[in-house]
Order: structure tokens, then sequence, then C-alpha cells
């Protein structure tokens, strides 16, 4: 195996969150699932723009946070994701770079605008989205950079990616050169409504070790395998992944294996301000510690001290050094 | 006198505040005066942004702050300021009109883009600011709305339009027609070296009744009277002006007539996190109680109020009603 350029590299949706807070009783009038991640139109990102409050744009975007993420903790690490060439595309790509992920996705130079996700959050610290895909939907299979992709120790894909049209096609042909390297290849399920959209394709990518690690959220898993009784669905978890990650918010998370089974606690966290990016960070923390070789139970730490930073904050990007963070925290990172 | 549509009408830049936390070094190696608010070209701003960390995008905007903080205490707040038809432009709109404010100054459909400050926050809470100010310097006598301004109780206008070539006859423009209609002119001063760009023309503005009410704080005072002796300066203003307020952060502020002065405290805060906007918050709750017939004492303490609340968190706009902050505190708004 040759050496690795990057200990992860992230392949998703790249988009700028455009935050607000509001009151649930916004989120009914809008018919927004609360909690959940809807697909919208540039005439409904218009209507919601319209009707939401006084906004902040951070850049934001789920795999691309968990790069800027591990990257905050020291980690190499690359992303490929579409912007557009416009302000936000630019947003986009400064944040990125300036976290240190080497970023080199050419932008689209025609076609719809940098994907926006416009991102409620209430008073309880839940966050409802709805993504304008825009120039995420351009990502192509010629996007992925073979070299690249073979240098990274880690795969990281969104399953997000199934929504643009070309975008499982960029994911697969990734997973095949990772493999074709030695590499590992991790998927995060994304949403429940997103695994609610591709099940068969998930748990097919799973079930074929397409991907050797699963991140997924107890809603997630839950929508996987259709049912409300977590031990079932964990059980048949184990029984498809090669490994897997459950996070199960402040219940802490399970890392599972045929063989293995190991409960991590939470991070505890005075107030949850804005859940945005929980499960991003979580993966951050987990990829770094599997690239610096620790155990899964030390890797889970860390992506639950991840986690919590980014929770007690708006948006979905960290505000402090992670690394700094974790140094504090006792890892050797 | 006929009846107000508005309590407060603000003329003043229209900028997106572009904000990352830095160390003082970086300030140091890039030659920013900390503190100031330094104009930088359309080339400075591309250098400073490469150079600067991840950032997040909030609406600014000295004088737009103001009557947006004023807005959450509850006032009818209007504000004229030139933005371009652009991202960042519609980002100010849709952020100043969801805060509850009237903004009809129509955007420029061409030249340079929407105005952005690039403002670095170090770990002592300072803001250093760095603006380039595109489609704001496209601003006219054209856009002042003579209804607009005759029908508000207080028009509010801040020293920073001296820089853009028109703003300033849009400012007189503006002072004319208050003047007219028995309204009251405020101005801040904005900035130390604001000032020294423009010392004569301030004074003047001031002994000329021009302007009725000045904000100032302590750095500008010393410029406006170019001495480093604070009751020589403060002495100096009590003769020129009709009323002023000076602020000085943690030691509260004075409201000074010829006849009167009065300190007010500052309201504690834990954490300085990001003083952008201090000034401009502290104005909003002061010339909120003089439109609710307030004395200048308990104006002074809703300013204090206002600023204290901005100072806890990253950007100029409130985060929270200050009208629901302001209720808490005792004040009938």
């Amino acid at each position: 195996m040759n050496s690795t350029r990057f200990d992860v590299l992230g392949i998703g949706n790249a988009i700028v969150d455009v935050i607000a807070r509001t009151e649930d009783d916004f989120l009914f009038r809008q018919k927004m699932r609360k909690g959940g991640m809807q697909l919208i139109t540039e005439a409904d990102a218009t209507r919601i723009y319209d009707a939401m409050g006084p906004a902040v744009e951070v850049s934001g975007g789920s795999a691309a946070n968990t790069v800027v993420g591990a990257a905050s903790l020291g980690a190499r690490a690359a992303f490929i994701g579409k912007v557009k060439d416009d302000e936000l595309g630019r947003v986009f790509a400064h944040d990125i770079r300036a976290a240190g992920v080497c970023f080199t996705t050419p932008p689209a130079s025609q076609g719809p605008a940098t994907a926006r996700c416009y991102v409620l959050v209430t008073p309880d610290g839940e966050r409802t989205m709805n993504t304008y895909l825009g120039a995420a939907q351009d990502l192509h299979p010629n996007d992925i950079d073979p070299e690249a992709v073979g240098a990274a120790q880690i795969v990281y894909l969104e399953g997000y990616l199934w929504d643009p049209p070309h975008a499982k096609e960029a994911f697969l042909k990734a997973a095949n050169i990772a493999h074709g390297a030695k590499r590992d290849v991790a998927l995060t399920l994304s949403d429940a409504f997103c695994v609610d959209r591709y099940r068969a394709e998930f748990l097919d990518l799973i079930r074929s070790r397409t991907v050797d690690l699963v991140f997924a959220n107890e809603h997630e898993l839950h929508s996987l395998y259709q049912t409300a009784d977590f031990e079932t669905a964990l059980k048949a978890l184990r029984e498809d992944a090669k490994a897997a990650v459950v996070t199960r918010s402040e219940k802490g998370s399970i890392v599972v294996t045929r063989e293995e089974s190991d409960a991590v606690q939470a991070c505890p966290v005075a107030r949850v301000v804005d859940a945005t990016g929980a499960g991003d960070l979580f993966a951050a923390g987990f990829l770094m510690g599997l690239a610096r070789g620790t155990d899964y139970r030390t890797a889970a730490r860390l992506g639950a001290l991840a986690a919590a930073e980014v929770i007690q904050h708006l948006g979905a990007r960290p505000e402090t050094s992670l690394r700094d963070l974790a140094r504090e925290n006792g890892f050797d990172v």
C-alpha cells in the first residue's frame, strides 16, 4: 500500500447554510418536518427565505463539515464537491480551504447557483433543514480525482449524494478507486428520509461491502430496517455491516461489528444551542481516531467531544481548535 | 407637526460583515490598526479574505445595526442605504426587512458589488474592521425619500457617510428635510480615524446644529478635539453640541448638554465575545428611549442593555428579542 497524502477525503454536497432561529409554530405553518432535511426547489427557497427571520450564513454540507472537523483535529483532509463560481461558491471555497482542507473541485461556470440550506433552529436546539441543491447537482464522476482518492486513508461519503443525478456515479467511482488502493470507505446514512428514498440501494452498498464503515443515527437506523425497535434494527445492522457506529444524541453512541458491540457515552453539554452538524462532527472525531490508529472506543470518545463543541453554537463548523480541545481532554492527537 | 410613521430612520453604508476569529499576530502581519476601521480596495479585500480564517457572514453596517436594534426593541424603523442586486445585497435586504425595518432603497443594477466588511475578532473580543465600500459608494441624494425622512421622529446618520463621494450630499439633504419637518437629527462619529479624516466638517455639523444629538465613543471624542484629556474634550463637546452621549465601554456612558452631565453605568457582561456593534446597539437603545419619551438617563440605560446583548455573541445584530430583554429588565417598551 502506498503512503497516504490524506487521512480523510470527503465527498458530498457543497452547501452554504443560511441559519435563523425560529419557533416551532413557523415549522408547522411552513409544513416542515421538524428535525429532518427536505429538498426544495428554487421557488421554495425564495418563499422560505422571504418568510424566515434574519439569518447568518455559514458554510455547511455534511461531509464538508466532517472533513473540516477532521482538519481542526489535525487531520490531513480533502473534499470533493460542486459549487458555482458565484459569491456563495467563493464563500464555501474560502471557508473550507481556510480550515486547512484541500479543495480543488472546479466550480461550475454555468447552471444553478451554489447550494443553500435554509436551517431553522428552534428553541430546543433542534434544526430543520431545507436544501436547494443548485450547483451541487452538477457533481459528476469526472470531478473525482483518482490520484487524490487513492491517496486518502479513508474515503467518507454522504448518503445525500444519492439525491443529485450523477453524484452516485461519482460516489461509486470513488469507492472503487479507494478499494483498488486498499483504502477504507465510510458512509453516513445522512437523514431518515434520505434512507427512506434510497433504502434498497443503501442496504446493497452495505451488504456488498462497497462501504466498510457505516455511520447512522437512531432515526436513520430505524428507517433503514423499517422497525421501531432499536435492538432489532441494531442486530440487523451488525449482520449486514463490516463495522458501524450508531449515534444516539445525549445517549451516546454504539460501535458495532459482527463480533463486538461497545457503548460510549456522550459528552455532557450545558445547553444545545444548535444541533446542526452533531453527526458530522461525531464522524470527524471518529475518523480522526481511526486515522491515528486508535481503537473504536477511543475514536467514538473523540467523536463525542467534537460533536459536543459544535452543538453549543450556531452553525455546523467548529468555532475553536478541536485539536487543542482534544488535547485538553487527554487525547493524543 | 404631522404624526410620524417611523420612530427612527437610519442612513448609512449597507454592508455585510464577514467575520473571523483571529490572533493579534494576524493583525500585526496584515498591518491593521487594532480596533479601527480602515477602507480597503477590492484588491485588498481579496488579499485579506485569502489570508483570513473560516468566516461567517452576518448583515452589518453601523446605522443599519442601530435601526435593527431599535426595531428589536419595538420601534418603527426604516433604513436608507445602497446595495447591489447581487447575492450579498439580497442577504442584506432580507435580514434588515426580516428584522422588521422598512428598507426600500433600490439596489444598484450595475457597478461594484455589495459592500463587505472583513471583521477580525481577537481573543479579547476587540474587532478590527476592513471595509470594501463597493455599491455603498453609489448612495446618492436621489435615494433620500423626502416623505419617509419627514415622517421619522429621529433621523440617525453615520459619520462613515463622509467616505462615499455622494453620501454626504444625501446626508445633508436628509438633515434639511428632517429639520424642515421639525424632526431631530442624530449623528454618530463612527470611528476615530473617520473623525480624523473629516474633523472640520463634523465640528461644523455639530456647531451649526445640523445635528441635534451626537454619539461618540472616547476615542472619537479625543480625535474630534485632538486632546488626550477626557475632561477637556468633554467640556469642548458640551459647548459645541446641543446634546451628546459619550460611550466608554465598560466604564458606561455620559449624557451631556450645556446645562447637564449624567453618567450611566454599563451593564456587566460575563465575557466580551465580539465588541462589533456595541456602539450601534447603544445608539439603538438610546434612540428608542427618546422615541418613547424617556429621560436621557433611562435612554442611556436602555442603550447599555442593548449593547450588552450584542457583545456577548459574534456579529452586530441582536440574536434575541431586545424588547423581551428590556421588559425582563424593567423597561416599559
